[in-house]
């Protein structure tokens, strides 16, 4: 940990320390490739099947960092989070991996389906309606009630110096790489890239992949301070979430730039991916190819990671169906 | 080569001269495993992913052995073959490889999207009405114009030959399985796994899959003589077409039993391995875990290898959307 004018920010000890702590409990996963979509793009495309992860998204790195890393009187009290998404699901699973409670906190018009999930991951659900005054206010009393540790989305250090350890991994997987693709929301997933990259390939290029229709991090980017979008609608729906103060600390420091990529553009590639490389995966992964398709010669000739940040998608309801 | 009352069949040393063959064409597909379905079946399942096959399919095992074990005399006259589905896209890679002509007969009926992607693999569509009578009369128009070999998808002793290297690879991948599952329609795949088997682990069981709506493989077996549907409807449309003579000698000596899967199982079965584990497939790739689903007590406690035969399937047609 390093302290940036009061802002407490991991190092890439700490990744060392967590990919050590986390290797038990998580896939190394496999780097898959296209000669098709290579074709098409003109780059040498590696894709980090993050799809495959544990609980089905690259997040378990972060849950696992901070479940595995909390003192043994402090995990007895549990973790706590509120999220539908991924962190939740992920969280679930690191703390049945470690035999402590999580508690999630949930609007109860959240889908059945990823209620089940949650539950078929061993986290207990507490309901609030769907407002972030009670989400606050159910959480609050939640841990209140628990004393459980919470453990954030992503503007948390244990949180990020986790997910870090995934470009490590590509990093070894993929010599001679000269830029990786990620897609950014709140920015977990970028900033332990920069924090990975800046330590171990500081000459590589580090891209953000954000959809246009929520494109607040883009535009933080280009006005040198977080601004945070109003409610934004995307197929892309893990992105939605604006960048907190450590994971911007790493985007206005270590990323090349922030793309971004229409709605059907973010279809299309999911489409492509789908199809031409038989993997299933959210739109949420699919954004990096679109803004590689979209920006093509920024690529030409290239090897580009890119991360396939999760395969958690409602079957029933794909967005080519709609 | 050996001959059996008249019947040439391939030999082990005919699969390691196609694997040598084959190798610059193909991938050496992954193994996935997946502690969700594990549980679920009480078996340990081991997936061999011939979805992420060049061409998205198997088939292209036995097309590029056949393809390029030809003469060069042969070979510049080309392939042809009538099919409008996974060995077409596979005949048409593998003579793109060779550089050679590939022509496909195929109904004007067809899908757009069937032609378009044999198109997009190098194959020459010739267009026929949808009866077998006029296929037939195409195709020996088409064979008598080019001269070029005709390569059937399954009867065939370079195809089953080149399908025999996948089960090679999955015992180098996997040590001390009990058992392969794999579907059967033609019994191309069966044949080949029972070529590879039968002299690598004559211990292992070999189980065919088949959908109980196109059950002829079962309903041979049962009899001891090649029993043909009549126009079978199943979801797995791989599958429906007979035995031929080559495929029932492997069937009929090798094989333990034929399994069978209603379309409920099939589709459930294809439902569960994509959200668990991530891989588009084709129905016809799920009947193996629908059979192990329907027979867990066969399983239990066993090392399990499961063919994971292809992934080409419509992402606009998916079968649970019905």
């Amino acid at each position: 940990m390093k302290d940036f004018n009061g802002l407490v920010v991991p190092t890439f000890d700490d990744v060392l320390a967590a990919h050590e702590r986390i290797a038990p409990y998580i896939h190394r996963t496999p780097v898959l490739t296209s000669s098709y979509l290579n074709a098409l793009t003109g780059a040498e495309l590696f894709f980090k099947c993050e799809n495959f992860q544990k609980a089905g998204a690259f997040k378990v790195r972060g849950a696992c960092n901070a479940v595995f890393g909390l003192s043994e009187e402090m995990a007895a009290r549990g973790v706590a989070t509120h999220s539908s998404g991924n962190h939740a699901l992920s969280l679930s699973y690191a703390a049945g991996q470690r035999g402590i409670p999580c508690h999630v906190v949930m609007p109860r018009t959240a889908p059945q389906a990823k209620k089940d999930a949650v539950r078929g991951y061993g986290g207990v659900i507490t309901e609030c309606e769907p407002s972030t005054s009670s989400r606050e206010a159910v959480f609050a009393e939640v841990q209140a009630w628990t004393g459980a540790e919470f453990v954030h989305p992503y503007n948390d250090l244990r949180v990020i110096a986790g997910q870090a350890t995934c470009s490590r991994e590509l990093l070894e997987q993929v010599e001679g790489l000269d830029a990786v693709v990620a897609p950014i929301g709140g920015g977990g997933m970028i900033s332990g890239t920069c924090l990975t990259l800046s330590t171990l390939a500081p000459e590589m290029k580090i891209y953000a992949a954000e959809p246009l229709n929520a494109d607040d991090a883009a535009r933080s980017f280009r006005a040198g301070h977080i601004i945070a979008d109003d409610a934004p609608e995307t197929v892309a729906d893990g992105l939605k979430v604006p960048l907190k103060e450590l994971t911007w600390h790493f985007v206005s420091k270590n990323v090349a730039d922030v793309l971004t990529a229409s709605e059907d553009q973010i279809v299309e590639a999911m489409k492509l991916i789908w199809k031409r490389m038989k993997l299933v995966m959210e739109p949420s992964s699919a954004v990096p190819l679109a803004c590689i398709l979209a920006n093509r010669d920024r690529f030409r000739g290239q090897r580009v990671g890119v991360i396939v940040t999760g395969g958690n998608v409602d079957l029933d309801s794909l967005p080519w169906m709609k």
